[in-house]
């Protein structure tokens, strides 16, 4: 979940229960990456390995740690493409993690970022962070800077829960983009600022109340949430049932918002998925703590 | 020192070793304030109760108090008027801190901010808390919302020291007003932001480099630094010896440096007010830790 309000472009935090999956195997035939098998909810991808996230990402890994092999790689796509879910940064996160794993001398993190964002280029023409940081370190993740990329570890207010709810809508991302106006006033900066300070030092302090009333996006949602139909209704219906606050994940359609409570949670959960279903759009949902641990190895065969 | 590079309307902080000092005494005869002197480095201030910060603050606070009585003040001016060290911003502070210890019932802290804000929008037409609340509560402080404000403190890495250089050239707020654009590129919004966040996690983190990197100003800098002579030069020097960052106080032309050694505050204090010179530019200079502490009552008479 990219933008989180208050830090577009910056901000970025990864969830439980949904994800890709990428099988890596060593290619010791030359120095390229085959796309072997793509499945999972969306086949239709770039089988290029130029402009395949998840292969580009190990072509800059090849040439950058001068590597005397290639990689053979499966892609089980879980995350839907064009859901503000971040999938294109999952895939080349994904990848990197499973590739470093078979590495004689393993990659340092920042490094795996670097090849996470070429990864992340190919997909979208931008090289952001702002998905692929949680992606790799789990947890709310800020980029503090961008050449070479920092990025630091935000904690959140204990006992968090996400509710990500997915409207099955597909929004491209080059058109939700083209959404975003090229100026903004700088009052309306100014203001965008205030939001971001009071969400931080909410994150940084523990008050959760505080970050719900910074979750106030001034420079996307004006213009993204016209293309998600219902957004609003269900941003109401989220803070009546005690949500923290309700903005678009990424660039949408997907949206996110936070609950302290399970229960509070769950009926935030409902009542945003029955505002899609009155605009007759089915959704999916995710409801659970922030995810802390980032992409993970597991064993092969699994 | 309003505004700290990257939070331009919302963040400020206070110094020791310069400031206004206010004298406030009961005046049973009405419901009035009545300046009765003005004095210190700068004594051509208005005197109409409604345009001066300090008395149209202590209006306020009779009005919304509903006080049966009015006040006498004596102003003594320790912060030079268009200086950019929130001079509008002290007197008020003091005035109301001052009136408040002689109430029955003194009122809570968010309250006095309130009154503040009204003195300051008397001097600048604008009601910002960004002067006032460093000012009254001492510390680093940001405002994170507008209406009713609210004001968060901000930690600082330990053991940081402020260089605050006042180079003898009045720069009137509404000119530095004037300088700003009025809208910005959103990349450029964003960037800021990426600042912003970097700072604040750096100062919740006492990373002292992650804050000094951080401190850049896209907003205001590139316009109104071209009324300070010689900035870019003092930033260089500053850098040079061994400062965080240097940037414009308040709206200028008064600058600040934070180090985290006494001797290198020193070298950077010498440094600046150097370059200054070579602009033909006189220039005084204040060199210490935070002020935690705010306003203070001090007993009459002193």
């Amino acid at each position: 979940v990219a933008n989180v309000a208050v830090g577009f472009d910056i901000l970025g935090f990864a969830i439980h229960g949904v994800g890709d999956r990428v099988t890596v195997s060593k290619d010791s035939t030359g120095r390229g990456v085959l796309i072997e098998s793509i499945g999972g909810i969306f086949v239709d991808l770039p089988t290029d390995p130029q402009r395949n996230t998840a292969s580009a990402a190990l072509l800059a890994m090849i040439e950058d740690r001068r590597l005397d092999h290639g990689f053979r790689i499966s892609i089980e796509k879980g995350i839907p493409l064009g859901s503000g879910m971040g999938g294109s940064a999952a895939s080349a996160v994904a990848a990197v993690v499973a590739a470093n794993r078979l590495l004689a001398e393993p990659a340092p993190s920042e490094e795996l970022l670097a090849y996470c964002m070429v990864g992340e280029r190919a997909a979208s023409g931008a090289a952001h962070a702002d998905n692929v940081a949680p992606c790799l370190y789990g947890g709310l993740t800020a980029v503090v800077a961008s050449d070479p990329p920092r990025v630091v570890q935000i904690p959140l207010p204990p006992g968090l829960l996400n509710v990500l709810v997915h409207p099955h809508l597909e929004v491209a991302t080059r058109d939700a983009r083209a959404a975003l106006r090229h100026e903004v006033p700088l009052a309306e900066a100014v203001e965008q600022s205030m939001y971001l300070c009071g969400f931080l030092a909410g994150c940084f302090t523990g008050d959760a109340g505080l970050v719900g009333g910074s979750l106030v996006d001034l420079f996307a949602e004006p213009t993204r949430s016209r293309l998600i139909p219902g957004f609003a209704a269900a941003r109401a219906a989220a803070l009546e049932r005690g949500a923290l606050g309700l903005a678009i994940s990424g660039s949408g359609p997907s949206v996110f918002a936070w609950a302290t409570t399970e229960p509070a949670a769950r009926q935030v959960e409902a009542a945003v998925r029955q505002v899609f279903d009155k605009h007759a759009l089915a959704s999916d949902s995710w409801v659970g703590p922030i995810n802390h641990q980032g992409a993970v190895v597991e064993p092969a065969g699994r």
